[in-house]
């Protein structure tokens, strides 16, 4: 693991040479990491947490860092000092990865002297904004085909750590493999690949190329057949490689097409498979592709057996930020006191939200399925199965009775008074659980165009104090 | 460095095996890097060589890395020691960082055993294409205000690595500093940031805030007026702290604001700060700022001094890939003969320029700017001043005689026959020569929207080439 911990905007280290100098340092803080969300992101899937944590176990600053520090000339050796002896003393939850979260949820909260709570800011955004982004954008495209969906960005990623992170989000979300050896080894992934149209470029003719290929991989011979053209040369030749290796005895695997009109590409070489007796012979479609291409395929009637999602994947293409914040939920007084706090702002939507919470989600017992959330303060008791009435706090007359219910408490403790009481699970447990959490939500929900919009409501008490804030 | 060996994509091992297991491992092959552009793509900002030049000559597969690949079974014994023992023996040609260049142009050329050349594809990629997209974005903002850009986007960065070379390239493209102390220390450039509004929130009130900051940064106190109510209370409680420091002898630095209607917010602020006796204090606008908002802001005459720019630069948001291939130009057949080749595709733009080449571009004689790049084949002699006639490969009716002119040739020595020849600018000579490149272009080239289409054309030897193939 590499040391982030120099990895942050300077105004975090600013700041707490603030409170460092102002007495405060030591004073408890409780900061919110939460997005605001848009149509395209209504829900996002929860991604990063361990890196997060590798990131809090090796914050620490050694020699060359506080050198360098010291010649920015603006702080004093008292600090620096202290800054070499710095080690994570508080609390944090997070939601596990894999989860659905909806806007203005904490994603993790971190309780702890606001010397140390401050410093983490930039460095667990930056970490949790990207993989969260790649989950959500990759969970949308894995269920926006029953065909399996390997990862294929990394030469389009935003550089070596989005190609490596961004498979790592992409398994998270229920892609089948990866095409990034380094986060095979790293994440023991699935890696898929054959070769590219250098490939048969670098052969005499097409039909070489194919036929050198099949005698290495007889077992598992899968085919780029767009080089030239798809249909009058890339097909037969595949089949005519195929028929040698059947009479050798091994079945192919099938080809891939990596441009053109892949539906019907894709239907007239389905057509030439099976007529050619390879009804078994897999076609994987690339290029271009994302959860709208998707739909569209699928309209179209595509035969398309697996998929390879390159760059509108690896950057989230559409959205190419999640936009999430860090923001203070409250601070200790100079007598010991919990203040809660909130960010006021013109745009209502970028008010936060004071005090330290929980988020509550609403399971239906009959169906499994969710209804709604609740953030709550953290010293609420959980709604205990009686009917719960809710109300939207952007328009306190729209109200839902809750019945039949049970709740859960998302956020779990990773971080107890600085010591890791959480054991991260493996990443095939973070893809089950996150298939799991898409089984509980409707599909108006999970709807890629126009979505409906999950309620997210605050509890009584936490939008009353919320009011009180505002009003003073 | 990390060791970046394994950051490839699967199909690089499998085809490196399948040209060793073929006899073809050590043929001669050339491979172009380039990108095919779109309206907002209509140039780009070299950037990443000298992390490309890092990745080649760190190079290696250790025993933990040989071991994973043994253990995909894929490849037998005799690769894996040759893979053990790689070192890159070619020649790489490549425009220097900084440089302008344009769709189709060669911005990075390979000429080496297919081995060592397809191996490099992914990571070659995945490297300039990140750093080279957001060079070219940060460009068009920095040039989009005579204001200073600061690079802020450290939290919206698709993973670590995005934040820290997109500093770099942001670097390269003439902002002022960086936010990110990382890039700070590896890449010896200015860092800058005072406080965030959790600061402010975290004292009783925002003036305690203020004054406790300006005790501790005395002589560079630049105030976040917008965590309440900019114009009611964030300018007047700063002009009262500017006041107290004025008092004791400083000059205040100036305030941000980052958020709200920044034209009308600054403008207002302009005034305050100007009618308290402060002309010299400097306005920095943040939130959510592209090359439009400038240009926006630029029309509606907003008093702002300084930018701190971040989502929008960092994730280059309008465009999140530049979408640079690699694509395979030439290849020595078995009689030691080198055969240029091309990538047919439906799509013409897709079509690829054979042969090994080079790109020179005209500067005319009595103003210095450029005129036209033309692709040549390597063998062929440099324009020598006299009238030359170019033609749009595309519409070849169109010509253009080029008069009064002198050429340059793009592509520079980096590596011969496995010697790293090339040593790298500094940072600050890459964004000087960045500078110069801009100021040779006229700015039709330049404009946002609808730029104006440079000519990239090819010569008549590479037409007459690409048209044999194409008819073969």
């Amino acid at each position: 693991m590499r040391n982030l911990s120099l990895l942050t905007d300077l105004y975090e280290l600013t700041m707490i040479y603030g409170y460092y100098k102002s007495g405060m340092a030591d004073r408890e803080a409780v900061f919110d990491l939460f997005f605001r969300g848009t149509e395209e992101l209504s829900y996002a899937v929860v991604a990063g947490l361990e890196q997060a944590i590798e990131y809090v176990e090796n914050i620490h600053f050694d020699e060359e860092d506080i050198a360098y520090l010291r010649g920015l000339n603006l702080f004093d050796e008292d600090f620096l000092a202290k800054l070499a002896a710095f080690r994570f003393s508080g609390d944090i939850q997070a939601m596990p990865e894999g989860s659905i979260v909806y806007p203005y949820e904490p994603i993790l909260t971190v309780r702890a002297p606001i010397f140390e709570a401050q410093l983490m800011e930039t460095t667990l955004l930056t970490i949790i904004n990207h993989q969260t982004l790649i989950a959500t954008k990759a969970s949308k495209i894995v269920n926006s085909t029953t065909a399996g969906v390997m990862e294929f960005g990394l030469r389009r990623a935003q550089g070596p750590d989005a190609g490596l992170y961004g498979a790592r989000a992409a398994m998270i979300a229920g892609a089948v493999g990866t095409s990034n050896v380094l986060a095979g080894q790293m994440f023991d992934v699935p890696v898929s690949g054959t070769h590219a149209h250098s490939w048969v470029m670098s052969f005499p003719s097409e039909l070489e190329a194919f036929r050198a290929y099949a005698e290495l991989f007889p077992s598992s011979c899968l085919l780029l057949v767009d080089t030239y053209d798809v249909l009058n040369e890339g097909v037969p030749n595949a089949i005519k490689v195929f028929d040698e290796l059947a009479a050798k005895g091994y079945r192919p695997k099938g080809i891939r097409i990596d441009s053109g009109d892949l539906a019907y590409l894709t239907k007239e070489a389905r057509r030439m498979l099976d007529e050619a007796g390879y009804p078994d012979a897999k076609i994987c479609a690339s290029g271009d592709i994302d959860e709208y291409v998707l739909q569209s395929l699928n309209a179209q009637g595509a035969c398309i057996d697996s998929y390879g999602i390159g760059t509108k994947l690896i950057t989230s293409y559409t959205v190419p930020a999640l936009g999430g914040v860090y923001k203070l939920a409250a601070i200790e007084d100079e007598n010991g006191v919990m203040v809660p706090k909130l960010k006021i702002s013109a745009t209502v939507e970028k008010i936060t939200n004071p005090g330290q919470k929980k988020v509550v989600r609403f399971f239906d017992n009959e169906t499994g399925k969710v209804i709604a959330d609740l953030i709550m303060l953290l010293d609420e008791p959980l709604p205990d199965g009686k009917p719960y009435t809710i109300f939207d706090p952007h328009a306190t007359w729209k109200t839902k009775t809750v019945v039949n219910y049970h709740c859960k408490e998302m956020l779990v403790d990773i971080y107890s008074r600085g010591r890791l009481v959480y054991t991260c699970p493996t990443l095939k447990e973070i893809a089950a659980y996150h298939q799991v959490c898409l089984g509980q939500m409707w599909e108006q929900y999970k709807r890629i165009t126009k979505p409906h919009i999950y309620k997210v409501d605050l509890s009584q008490k936490l939008y009353d104090l919320k009011m009180k804030l505002l009003h003073e």
